[in-house]
């Protein structure tokens, strides 16, 4: 069987998540059912596809990777543009490749890159709601950036990950964590790239992080959380709307050759 | 009973439009259901509110102006906050006064400005389905461009008016109609200012611009139509997404000396 790649965009802001669950739509749902019509298969077979990691309900993306095996051989602009007919539209396929049974979009991810908005506006920005995290008050931009500068290169982050997590090994090596102002858009922006990411972690450090900047922890904090390694003495988690899966690297790219939605 | 009028911004997504309709949620409802629970009197009472102008569901809105009386006598920032914290987050009160009961939020509207958003990125994003319409295809500027001249000045507007309506007079004042490209955020962005607008004029006008737009009809044809007033001889009305009321203007500010959420 022929094996697939696609890159998403989505905004999950009426999805339970990536995953598929009892309690609502998913994206896996969503994208599960229109491969089935795809495929002509009948609603009680399943087709398995595989994403680079999981997001959470209200989390975005931009590049979500996905991969999936097919009995069909189709050229990949047309699985590309079946996709976009059968979803709905917030979720688009904006490429899409056939690649080796080799290639997993999990296991072989070499980097991943998040995004967190907050809207630091003073008024709630009616259109932002779903896009962005509101955080009306004064914040140091200084204590946020040093407060981030420990957090690079390889660490336990267990202090920045959810108790929930199946994982049992917390380390991972951390190239980005910067925050820059955009003030036309009135928005604190964070960029984050890694190896790999816990649950919920960039959504805990960006609590923690916007903590101090408000002045009400102190920047080494995040210096002594990476070494008490304990959940409790971080701060809270950031709500899930401000957070974009934005990239994913594997070492080769899958989508060379492929086919991209703006050809 | 002292006048208020206040100033909002909502993302109609969600609702059947601006005014109170059985089939669903309305933001005039929303709103007279919020200064019902300020004036604490029983929900089969009433509170009348009065709108610059409706807007359809899907319309969103940067400077809907609203008028109302209440018993109760408080200062414009109570007003403002009061909603506030009871009003869903796609409705924001961004300024709020008091007024003299000579003020009417309709009757006294000396012009209004109305945007149309159009994303013609060759990809739909998913981002901007609720805020935009998608128009992937080529068009020329310069068309559009010329079609909406003739539109400006005092005419009657009959071919740019759904036949629902239940207004006599055609006859309005277009003072501003102009379009431009805004290439980093993939748009096409119309705006017009005028004395008053018909049901539905500005989606017809922008679906008959992007008709010329395409080389379906020529740039001549809006100055045809003008004389003509035949609605069914003009083009297609455009998805109510596209569309916001920008501001209210009035011969006197209503809000001077007000209060203002960003204050």
């Amino acid at each position: 069987m022929p094996r697939y790649v696609i890159k998403l965009q989505y905004d999950g802001t009426r999805y339970v998540g990536y995953q598929v669950q009892p309690n609502g739509p998913s994206i896996q749902g969503a994208l599960e059912a229109a491969l089935l019509k795809i495929t002509k298969q009948k609603s009680d077979q399943k087709i398995a596809t595989s994403c680079s990691g999981r997001t959470d309900s209200g989390v975005h993306a931009l590049g979500q990777v996905v991969h999936f095996d097919l009995e069909l051989d189709l050229p990949p602009v047309a699985i590309l543009n079946a996709l976009n007919a059968l979803l709905d539209k917030d979720i688009r396929v904006v490429a899409a490749n056939k690649v080796s049974d080799q290639f997993h979009a999990r296991y072989q991810v070499l980097g991943k890159g998040y995004r967190y908005r907050i809207d630091t506006g003073k008024v709630l920005n009616p259109f932002k709601r779903f896009y962005t995290t509101h955080h009306p008050y004064s914040y140091s931009l200084t204590s946020i950036q040093k407060a981030l500068e420990p957090l690079l290169g390889w660490h336990d982050f267990t202090s920045f990950c959810s108790t929930k997590t199946d994982k049992e090994d917390k380390r991972r090596t951390l190239y980005k964590a910067e925050v820059r102002e955009d003030n036309e858009g009135q928005e604190l922006i964070f960029d984050f790239y890694g190896n790999g990411f816990l649950y919920n972690m960039i959504r805990i450090i960006v609590g923690t992080a916007m903590q101090i900047g408000d002045g009400l922890k102190d920047p080494s904090e995040m210096q002594r959380l990476l070494q008490v390694k304990d959940r409790n003495q971080a701060g809270p988690t950031a709500p899930p709307q401000g957070l974009y899966l934005m990239h994913v690297d594997y070492r080769q790219d899958p989508f060379e050759g492929g086919a991209f939605s703006e050809d």
